[in-house]
């Protein structure tokens, strides 16, 4: 029998402005976040695809990782799937603007691949 | 003679998001700029005061070193003394509505000193 998996989530609390911008601070990550942004909820790998992102599973898996803690996205484990979703209310309450600012930007300014 | 200050500042052209977070993802960087926007252009020396940042001289240049690299504050040499100033209008244009979230988040939230 595996572990159960281990899946903590910041409360909306403790979400705080310098620990979600350093999540966001990377062009696959914003790629994923703003990707998400049109989904609602996706699985981790049809994400990945929609967000265009041609890097390892693991270190997709790393990313969405780092938004978690954050508290930018919620995983949502759904049998072998994971289910992730961004916190786009709480994140709307505790930095109003924020997340607009990150979907309203034009993709050629967003960063290297 | 002491060689000429290198004080190099990116075209707007060549700002971009995932650089713009980073340097903003840090509690004393986004306390400098959240008082620099309220004092339009300062010496280095006032801002770190006006900001509340208990920090080496160094580390303070450090900061505005990287907030300065990223094309979020201008530097201009007056004298002995560098004056710092928001690149307001530029990041409004390239990411509008960031800055705006980043001043109207709540102290509290802004992350641990």
């Amino acid at each position: 029998m595996s572990a159960p998996i281990e899946m903590t989530h910041p409360s909306s609390l403790d979400l705080r402005l310098s620990t979600v911008l350093a999540a966001l601070a990377d062009p696959a990550r914003l790629r994923a976040v703003r990707a998400l942004a049109a989904l609602s909820e996706s699985p981790c790998t049809e994400l990945q695809h929609a967000a265009g992102l041609d890097i390892s599973r693991s270190t997709f898996s790393h990313h969405q990782r780092v938004l978690r803690e954050a508290g930018v996205l919620r995983v949502r484990v759904d049998g072998a799937r994971r289910m992730l979703s961004l916190r786009r209310d709480e994140l709307d309450a505790c930095f109003p603007g924020l997340l607009g600012a990150v979907l309203d930007t034009t993709e050629e300014r967003i960063g290297a691949r």
